[in-house]
Parts: structure tokens; C-alpha cells; sequence
């Protein structure tokens, strides 16, 4: 099959020919319909964060069963589904209390790394990237790392819930649980936290002030649900506590950066929660206000992949889309076919679009 | 009435004749019973916190009514009370959403600065400290800063759960909500760390690790619940994982040092809480790794005096103590005088006592 292998950090993808095994005990085969490009992919092709090479990157698809590995029953083939990267083994404490996002036996459960490669090439050992590799024409994948999903969902839309519509929307549903009323401040208006923004408006949040320093994104945020824009260009903490006479009950960064998390625990009012579901980078500390801690009873938690419980709460995501409640279309800025993956991360590092989608052919 | 008066900061504290004025709008008149001296007035004496002087501290007190206020219906002359510096307006949103520690009018109800001063000598102000000035032989107290408790419970024991008692159970049982088989880890085994280790256990908490650097403190610990203790002379967090195998899903930094409070994040396992209960100086930052925050959904807050709602939680703890359950007599290491408070601060700074406090004649 085709996919677009990474050989080199800090590098571009090669569209290559490679192999894929056959699906062993607890695998599904997919055919991929389509992929998301998320920033995440981004770092580790800058090398933000480390990653074996050569690999096939990409982890937000969804595409459709051809053939199940021994054992596997929660799927056949012709099945629709949507992959995601929390893979989940069912039976540890995080797993058997609901948190299945943080499960303890993720990389067991996902096969080991000292098993027969999933992807190579001429013999050589290509990296399965997060048990996954959603860049290729097909996928190898754990049953525990998909969700069946009704047929009527297209594919190309649903491939984005499989990262960063889930990762935004559970950041405010699960993670936080914003009530309603309440007041959300979301820091970055790309692909996450525009999810993160609508996440707050289904959840009936009385205020969402969205924040960015792009211009073009903050006009997107107010289509997906912000009430109130601020251009991060100056300090957004001062703003906000303008707009509000206060700070917000609810403050979501998703950016990744040590600024922006400090300054999502700076905009917190009394009993403020801060949630960092952008990836900080390995080393980068962020600094809080220790008395504030105690003063106002602040509190900054972060958000594996919006504490997510995929089986669970894809479905449901699908519904709200179907019943026009939940934005989908408006967040494919292009679709793209998978020779044209290096000019869709250009764009991705522009800051003008929302998100790029590969489209397989059938 | 004979007060304890602090002049200079840093400083010792005189035994001076001052006068108090008379009840006013919503005002209750105390005879002062008992009074804790407490870590914190301890650190506005040294001067890690700011205060006016001259001024009369203590917060930790139980006392008898002698006397009502215009308007005053919750209490009459002979009621026996705690006194609690939470006092609270009962009308803004965090007292309307049951959170009346972080009351937003606080100050306004507890009568603002720019009225007759309560304490004064000779015509000269001096300040009413946290509204409230527990080392006097009277108080002149809000009546939302006291709840009524029963008559067969001793004075000097209610004191303690004024402040540290209520601060410690609190931050377990209101902040972070410990649940039954959990684990817990308390950095620090004084006035507010023991009453943190016997609400784990009265929580049900399965493994209680209490972290002091002084052994003698350590041994006190586990006569409050401790079921591990650890000398944090040795990197603390190092040994708690060493312990347990993995971080632990609770832990609450009762000491207010910048240090404590990165340890108690860096110890939490998988979706663990820290819970700040000391007070980090003004200007001091804490750093926590910022990727830990998202990878294990790891959580910091703080806990302003046990998040307490004082009139439902002091009645709820005199009964956990009347009916054997909650160890109160243990923590009075010492009953002075008035007259002996500076060697009862001094006797604190060797880390020595658990709590001195002091008890006013009939």
C-alpha cells in the first residue's frame, strides 16, 4: 500500500510503498477513507516530542473493516469506524472507573514494540506511530482502539473525531465539566479549541471568549459558539478580566505553550478551573502563582485526549452532528489526497485553515 | 480587657489594656474561652504576610456570648460558639452555590476598615486582625463568623476546630473529596497535616503516608492515621513511589513552601489530586512539568480553610469527637496563659508541639 513515511526529524513525508502484516490475535484491518492532519503530527515532524524513524505518521481516520484477526468479535467486515489513539485494555483501575483515556496498559494492549513490525518496507522495520498510522492506505489496529459508527455518518467528517473534535469537546465535558452558565475563556481557536468553544456552547455556557492571535481564526470562533473575541496580541488576561469584571469559572489552552497555560491560570475568577489540553513540550515548566492556588481555590488540571471514553462518547458526537447541534463541515478547511500531505501541513503552519483531511479513494 | 498586642513586625507580642467597642449591627460579643496559636500568626509576626499594626492577632477561638448587636438573631447571651474567620455574606454566588470560604463580600461583612475601631488604647486604633482578634479577653466577632455549638463539649478542644481542625478535614473531606480506599499523602505532620492524616482515615483512605522532616512528628502521625511514614530528609517523592509502586492519588501540602507544593504534584500517580492547603508566601511561584499535567490528567488546587461551610461542618466534627472518632485532646500539647503566649510561639518555631493553646480564666 501507499503512505507517507517520515525519515528524517525535522523532515517532510515521502509517499512510499510499504506492507502491512496480516491482522493478528485482537486486530482489525481497515481500509482508510480518510485523515485528519493534526498539529500533533506537526511536532513530532519538527521534533517537539521524540518518535522512532522511519514511521508512518497520522492518528485521526476513520475508515472501513475488510478483515478481523483471531478472536475479534466487536467488528466484522464492512463495518464502519472511527480509530482513536486511547486504546484501552478494559481491565485496570483508570479502565474499570471510566477512565479509559488513561489507561494503564495502553501499550500492551496496542501490541508491543518487540513483535513482528505492523509496517515495513523490503524487510525494514517501519514504526507503527501510536500503534496506529493513519497516513496509509490501510491501517492495522487493536479493536480496542476503534468504535463502530451508524453508516449514514460520512467518513470524512468522522475521521475528525477521532482526535481533536473528541480531544476538544471532552476537554469541556468530561475533563471540566462545564456547567451551565458558567463562564469558558479557550485559548487557541485551531482545531481543538474550536471544538473546545462549541463544546462550551452545547454545554450551555453563558460566556465563551475565545482567544487568538489570528484575526481569521477568532471570526471562525464566533460561527462555532464564542460570545466574545480577544486578540492575544495584548495581554489576554488583562481582557478578559475587563470583559468579565472578573475571571472565568472555566479556562481551556489549547496550544501547548508555557505562556498560555500560565495565562490560563492567570484569567481563572474564584474557584476557576484551568485545563491544559495542549501538549507542553518534555522539559518546559509552567509557573503559578502559588498563593493564588489557595486564595481563590484555583485549580489547573490537564486533559489526556478529553478524558475521553470513545466507544462511549463518539456515538453520541455522531448524533449531535446528524441532528445539526455539533459543526463538522465548517472545520474541513480542505480535502487533500494523500500525495498532497506536505503541502497540507504548510498550510496547517500558516494558521489559515482549520483542518486539512485526506480523502482515500473508494 | 488584657490583649496581646503586636507592635513591630517582625516581633514579640505585649500584654496590653485595650478596649473594645460596643456591638454593633450584626455584632456578637464573646468571652473569650480559648484560643490556638496557629502557624499562621506566627508568619505575620515574622512578616511573610502583610498586617497592619498595631494589632491584636489570633483566629483559632471558642467562647461564650455575653452580648447581641442590633439585629443579631442567631445567638444570645450564654451560647457557647466557634469562632471561624470564614465568615461569610450568605448572598453572592459562591455562597449561593455552597462554597462560603471563598465568600466574594467577606470583608464587607465583616465590617469594613473605615468604621470605629473595634479594638483601641487611649483613642489610638488597633487592628481588629482577620475581623476577629482572638488573643483578647473578648471578641467582638460577626454573626456569621461564629456557629453555635452544643454545651457539653470543652472550650479549649472547640477552639482548635476554629482554624487548623476544620482546615486540615476540610481540604480532605471539601476540597478534594478523598473516596474510601484511596491513597493519600500529607506533606507536613503539624496543626493542620495531622487533622489532614485522621480525615483520610476517616475517610477510609487505604494507605496514608505522612512526610515530615522531624521523627517526632512522624510518630504523632501515625497515632492520627498515618499507615506510612516518610523522613523527607530523603527525596520524599522518590519514596513515596518506592512505597506504593506508582504515585498516589491524593496528596496535600500542609506546609506553604514552595518546595512541598512541587512535591506533593510531583508524587500524584495517574488522575491524581494535589491539594495546596498551606499558604506559598506572596510572590513565590511554583513549577510544575507541564506534560505530566496532560499525560496523567495530573490536578493542583488549592483549599482556602477546608472549602468549609463551618456552620454544617464544626457541629458534624464535635460529633465525630464526642463519639470518639476524631482525636482532638491529642492536639493540645500545652494550655497557657495570656500571659505566656511569645514561649507558646517560641515552643512552636522548635517544631516540638503539636498546638499550645491558650485558656482564659472564668
Amino acid at each position: 500500500m501507499k503512505a507517507a513515511v517520515l525519515r528524517d526529524v525535522p523532515g517532510e513525508l515521502t509517499i512510499e510503498d510499504v506492507e502491512l502484516a496480516e491482522p493478528g490475535p485482537g486486530e482489525v484491518l481497515l481500509k482508510t477513507a480518510a485523515a485528519g492532519l493534526c498539529h500533533s503530527d506537526l511536532h513530532f515532524m519538527e521534533g517537539k516530542f521524540p518518535t522512532p524513524t522511519p514511521a508512518v505518521l497520522g492518528h485521526e481516520s476513520a475508515g472501513v473493516v475488510e478483515a478481523v484477526g483471531p478472536g475479534v468479535t466487536y467488528v466484522q467486515p464492512g463495518d464502519h469506524v472511527i480509530t482513536c489513539l486511547s486504546v484501552y485494555c478494559g481491565n485496570c483501575e483508570p479502565c474499570l472507573t471510566g477512565h479509559l483515556s488513561v489507561c494503564a496498559n495502553k501499550a500492551e494492549t496496542a501490541r508491543g514494540d518487540d513483535e513482528a513490525p505492523r509496517i515495513s518496507q523490503n524487510g525494514e522495520r517501519i514504526d507503527q506511530f501510536l500503534h496506529m498510522s493513519s497516513f496509509g492506505e490501510h491501517m492495522l489496529v487493536h479493536e480496542h482502539g476503534v468504535v463502530k459508527i451508524r453508516k449514514d455518518m460520512p467518513l470524512d467528517r468522522a475521521a475528525l473525531i477521532g482526535c481533536g473534535v473528541t480531544t476538544g469537546l471532552g476537554a469541556v465535558f468530561n475533563t471540566a465539566r462545564v456547567e451551565v452558565g458558567s463562564t469558558v475563556a479557550v485559548l487557541g481557536a485551531g482545531g481543538i479549541g474550536l471544538n473546545a468553544i462549541q463544546g462550551a456552547r452545547i454545554a450551555g455556557a453563558r460566556r465563551i471568549i475565545a482567544i487568538d492571535m489570528v484575526d481569521t481564526k477568532l471570526d471562525i470562533a464566533k460561527e462555532f459558539g464564542a460570545t466574545d473575541v480577544i486578540n492575544a496580541s495584548e495581554d489576554p488576561v488583562a481582557q478578559v478580566h475587563g470583559l468579565l469584571g472578573g475571571g472565568v469559572d472555566y479556562s481551556f489552552e489549547c496550544i501547548g505553550m508555557k505562556q498560555t497555560a500560565e495565562q490560563s491560570f492567570n484569567m481563572l475568577g474564584q474557584r476557576g478551573t484551568a485545563t491544559v489540553v495542549g501538549m507542553i513540550p518534555m522539559g518546559v515548566n509552567i509557573e503559578l502563582h502559588g498563593i493564588m492556588l489557595m486564595v481563590q481555590e484555583s485549580k489547573i488540571q490537564g486533559s489526556n485526549m478529553g478524558s475521553n471514553r470513545f466507544r462511549v462518547d463518539m456515538p453520541r458526537y455522531i448524533d449531535l452532528y446528524m441532528q445539526g447541534r455539533l459543526k463538522l463541515d465548517e472545520l474541513v478547511s480542505a480535502r487533500i489526497t494523500l500525495e498532497e500531505i506536505n503541502a497540507g501541513f504548510d498550510a496547517m503552519k500558516t494558521g489559515e485553515v482549520a483542518r486539512s483531511v485526506i480523502v482515500f479513494d473508494d
